[in-house]
């Protein structure tokens, strides 16, 4: 189907959940999760083909794993399609209302930012996700999948789009670009008359990408380039505890830790205790001139670049520090703006380290680890914003909404 | 000098203002104030050479005026700069604070957005308004006026920084880009690397150039396609009283009234009188085919397209509608989502209407000339929002901040 006719079909789909009540919508993320369990033999059919042609293209093993729809995780993903069902709807809150002097009743009211364009890569779960969140919020949605999993999409959406309309909501509510030219993810970018906001779910590359073609405002996120600074007041072994917990726990997601910066004055013990404490894990510290002098052959020298790095891996950097004022020169220059902490107990450092470091997230004794919608208790999760507007760090429900002023008057001019 | 050198001097100073309190930057606001004050002549004879360049090359009387800076216009320039010293900084509010279940202490801080580009047209009083309130908010700000004002704003910028100097914060927290080259708009819109924010103050041709150039989120806004529709049940006198003010109180604004919708049952009677209402203070009416019907040669017949300007003028569009819902449609396809509104008394129609139409700001019985930063309380504008991201209709200081969640922890680890 033509782009434009999926971009003016969403619009007019926009209108109607706009002006759609929570229950009706409930009711049909509840009827989709129905149909999903019904259709699961032919949902599980459609990615036998993904994995069949994956393996025949040569995608890896963790390409293939994340591509993979089996009961289990199926099964996962329609509880967490409940729990959507459960979450308040931010949609119709009001809030700053006053009544003016000039006797303007006057308030803000949340509503469905409209529609939502979402550019993802191999994971089907994400079809699902991104739908019932568009959907609670009474935004239309626009998905653009990867080409590996065109036959799950395909057949995931099919039976969305038939739960919406046996629940009385337009189809055209999710819709997905199934031609995966590369070339209309370009074309989309420039629907700034129907499409509202774009979120790429994506690497970098498809990030910038976005940045530099799309009309549209884009949400950038994703990418952490984290840090903790273990400052000279720190307890040795609890903060050792919260870099082990930011690095090894799940070393490939973007609140991952990537960086720890040591004072001086501290790093020959500091360091020692943490090599000692981080190797038997399988962290490979990759450090800096003054840090790899420390640690001799436990670390391996830093290469250019290498402090401008998501790992997404066990590789942690290192690198010495004079002080609070160097250390937040180091962030400033390389972190992407996503979790970035201190480990204190001076209580004055502490209070500069968060007032100077301009990160979606700022820790103080706690690991980057938290930066995460369910976490933050915000029950959902789209996306984590590294950008400055509209929203910073994870997003949940009340940020796929925007405002609108409501102003009411008993017959009122401007004077 | 360079573009990229203005952009990192930009960044750099965004820091220290970042962490700059409250009363010092009231202070330099002062400051700048007092030093306005004290050059009076010399910004007054810098202005008269671009009012003689602008003589010269033709310009018509209205740019002129807008240009000029006389004695009067500078006092109220430096009497607005004080009233920007008076508002509340929004600058580290603490908002949906809570401890979470995981032990993490978290709350949203507000911060300044960072580096906000501002690229604006003839009006001098711009450079000193859209510095201070950018101070204010401890953002650092680079400027783009007009060729026409570049002797006036070359004077008002040095006095600035100055000023900025005297107080002891970084002159280049206000830059001014001294090249009138066109080219180098397109250039800072792609210093996404040290500008956060651009905002473009002008024309429909510029927002447009910057959405489609920009790398940097640009706030679309300013431009106002602005509709009443008076239902059935209005009350004719109020409502005439009401799209009165909306047309004919200041019709070169964003917010003036642009289409007047009429429901077609009163639509005979309504005209007829809004016509014998307005005619005498100078009113154009543009009416399509039903109207014109009515109204004969009290109304122009509109052509193509006027139902999709902004008239900016006098001129007054007029359709007959049947009912909500083709008022509703009309709404949706020509408006600029910056004011539209009901007149009605007919309290079920009205929330109707409330929750359909999704424009910035939307008015039961109320002018659209009440879009406005300081008739909403907010003390100041810098800009009206038509987009729907980060912020929407009139923009204040808070809109020229954003958030950080800032976690503390007791040595906190995620389970």
């Amino acid at each position: 189907m033509d782009l434009q006719v999926i971009g003016k079909l969403a619009k007019e789909a926009s209108y109607e959940l706009a002006v759609t009540d929570s229950n009706k919508k409930n009711e049909a993320l509840e009827t989709i999760a129905l149909a999903l369990e019904a259709n699961q033999a032919e949902i599980i059919e459609a990615n036998k083909l993904d994995i069949q042609a994956g393996i025949e293209s040569g995608l890896t093993d963790a390409l293939l794993d994340r591509l993979l729809l089996d009961e289990s995780r199926l099964g996962a993903i329609i509880g967490d399609l409940r729990s959507v069902v459960s979450l308040a709807d931010p949609v119709g809150q009001e809030f700053d209302g006053k009544l003016l002097e000039n006797g303007l009743k006057l308030c803000k009211r949340r509503v469905p930012v409209g529609v939502i364009g979402v550019i993802y890569e191999a994971r089907p779960n994400v079809t699902i996700d991104i739908a019932a969140l568009c959907l609670k919020t009474g935004n239309a949605s626009i998905l653009r999948g990867g080409k590996e999993t065109i036959h799950s999409n395909l057949v995931l959406v099919k039976i969305i789009q038939d739960a919406l309309e046996a629940s009385g909501l337009p189809k055209t509510a999710v819709q997905y670009i199934e031609n995966t030219d590369r070339a209309l993810v370009g074309q989309l970018l420039k629907m700034d008359q129907y499409v509202d906001m774009i979120i790429p779910r994506g690497n970098s590359g498809l990030q910038q990408f976005c940045k530099e073609n799309s009309t549209i405002p884009v949400i950038i996120g994703g990418i952490g380039i984290c840090h903790l600074y273990a400052e000279k007041t720190a307890d040795f072994d609890k903060a050792i505890a919260i870099i082990e917990n930011a690095k090894v726990q799940r070393p490939s997601v973007c609140n991952a830790l990537d960086t720890l910066l040591v004072d001086e004055s501290i790093a020959p013990e500091f360091l020692e205790k943490l090599a000692e404490h981080l190797q038997p894990l399988g962290v490979t510290l990759v450090a800096e001139p003054k840090a790899k002098a420390i640690l001799g052959d436990k670390a391996q020298a830093a290469e250019p670049g290498d402090f401008s790095r998501e790992w997404l891996s066990l590789n942690l950097g290192v690198k010495v520090v004079q002080d609070l004022h160097e250390a937040l020169g180091h962030i400033r220059e390389h972190s992407s703006e996503h979790s970035d902490g201190i480990l204190t107990n001076d209580f004055s450092i502490a209070n500069k380290f968060i007032n100077a470091v301009n990160s979606a997230a700022v820790y103080v004794n706690a690991s980057t680890r938290f930066t995460d919608g369910s976490q933050f208790g915000l029950g959902a999760e789209v996306a984590v914003s590294t950008q400055k507007l509209h929203a910073r760090g994870p997003m949940g429900l009340q940020e796929l909404t925007t405002y609108k002023w409501v102003g009411i008057g008993d017959n009122l001019i401007r004077s």
